[in-house]
């Protein structure tokens, strides 16, 4: 892919096809939960990633073996793992976890995950602030940690924070974000994730930053990270998908919020990226009624209003079309 | 403009630049407030449209002569309008008033309005079930209209109604939406402003309308007028400004809720596209921080939530900022 070059306000001039097929990333169930206030259980997350499962979801980030002490709502990522491995193996569903070190990986390895992800920052304050730790020490932790993924013939996909602003910093370069998607791509990440983490990019930083991405990691292994929290991700995944992306995360119901603007939107929910692809005649292979039904589920045991539009506008039909019959 | 036949899930192959300013028109006062439960007083009115002014907007459609039996929010037009003429003279702010028959046109020419605005619907149920009559016959009565106000020397602006979908026919084709802003621009409208009333619209959708419309009307005269219901309209915006479409109706703070979905989201919020403009490097002429307050205001008076993520997000870094000083 060519390297196109991205100034001021028009857009590049050629637009490649839109993808046939998108793949969804269900996060909801790790970084949805993690940023939840409520604590919910491991049979509610179960059940969660179940029905999940039941709805066509094909890629579920299960867990996240991390200290505890950190993340109390993850502390049950070995119990949420083996209620769901049979439903999962059944219908080929991929189950991921997050880790962060060795000790990480190993409880991983030990729930029989299918991938393990890792995470590093585009911004180095968000680093510092985030992990506590530069972006080069933090990389350098996970070369121990890929290298033993890779053993063990686990996939590794790599998340890029701040790819289009940082809570710290503000405005990120793009090239900032292609030099650390880039080493994680070399290191061994089969796909690098490009998270928004403010939820404050637009359309044309989305394509400038993947531009800059596609220089060092080829445009198939990208995925995009939206979140919605100043209501861009639609457009901002419309503009991923020009590009050629077609692997998007996200979390059903919305849930997650966003940990730097408390009561606002974080993670783009699942129903509405789903709506926009098969709207556009992209399959997901996503039932979109029975992924709302998910999504209720999760709202109602957390105590929360969905975040996403589309779960709130089915709603409302089948309030109207209930009232009409 | 060619006629771009528009198939499947492939987006046509040639990407105009982006405009390099989009004008706003903002329909809060009038659009948004007729569809709000609350009624405020013509006083409140008059305040929302002269901060509006204050942030920059330059178009605002601030009336509506209805029959007041229909449409008590609106009974105050002339008092709305009297109040606030001083402030648009002052700052070359075009004021437009909606008439649906002869009756309204004489009242917004005794008001001093710019323009006025004449609707349809693309849908025929819609059209029935809205204003009583046939599309043919909406029409029709139009002409006597659009005549009078070309003979007051007053432009006459018209919306079509249904372009991506019908609360009661469900889908409506490209070219029954493009047959209906063809009859209103050769009867001498300048503009067809085309509206998602049921906010349902994707991309791919909103391209193949526009382009079925482009065949009869030049791009410059369309504008597109989403509502964010499925949280499509950031999107959508997108794909208008990659067909070239550079006007947009929308509501402050996403005044106006949504008729056929009670409880959602209606209009899209004047924050959001405005963010998304700007975000781009599309000139906008309006002030977000000032836009924002003059939202917070309405919702306020109306004693309600904004609808715009924009604003939310916006509130929550005022926040954060003035607890970090």
């Amino acid at each position: 892919m060519a390297w196109a070059c991205f100034r001021g306000r028009a857009m590049p001039e050629s637009l490649t096809s839109l993808p046939e097929r998108v793949r969804i990333v269900e996060v909801g169930p790790r970084d949805g939960l993690q940023n939840e206030p409520s604590l919910v259980s491991a049979e509610v997350k179960a059940q969660l990633i179940e029905r999940l499962i039941d709805a066509g979801v094909r890629y579920i980030e299960a867990a996240s073996f991390v200290s505890p002490k950190w993340v109390p709502q993850m502390a049950d990522g070995a119990s949420v793992l083996e209620r769901v491995l049979p439903a999962a193996r059944r219908s080929a569903t991929t189950l991921a976890a997050l880790v962060p070190n060795m000790k990480g990986l190993e409880a991983a390895l030990a729930s029989h995950v299918d991938e393990i992800a890792v995470f590093a920052a585009a911004s180095e304050s968000f680093s510092r602030k985030n992990i506590n730790c530069s972006i080069d020490e933090s990389i350098a932790r996970f070369e121990p940690v890929i290298a033993a993924a890779r053993q063990a013939n686990v996939r590794i996909r790599g998340y890029v924070s701040c790819v289009l602003g940082c809570p710290f910093e503000g405005e990120i370069a793009p090239d900032a974000v292609a030099r650390v998607a880039a080493r994680l791509f070399d290191l061994g990440c089969y796909e690098i994730s490009l998270g928004d983490t403010i939820g404050a990019g637009t359309p044309s930083k989305t394509r400038a930053m993947l531009d800059a991405c596609a220089a060092y990691v080829p445009v198939h292994a990208l995925a995009g990270h939206f979140h919605d929290t100043w209501g861009m991700a639609a457009a901002n995944v419309l503009a991923a998908l020009q590009r050629g992306v077609a692997t998007f995360d996200s979390s059903v119901s919305g849930i997650g919020g966003c940990p730097y603007s408390p009561g606002a939107t974080g993670n783009v929910a699942t129903e509405d990226i789903v709506y926009l692809c098969e709207g556009m005649g992209i399959a997901t292979g996503i039932d979109l009624g029975r992924l709302a039904d998910a999504g209720a589920f999760i709202s109602r045991a957390l105590g929360r209003e969905t975040s996403s539009r589309v779960a709130r506008a089915l709603e409302g039909r089948r309030r109207r079309e209930a009232a009409t019959h």
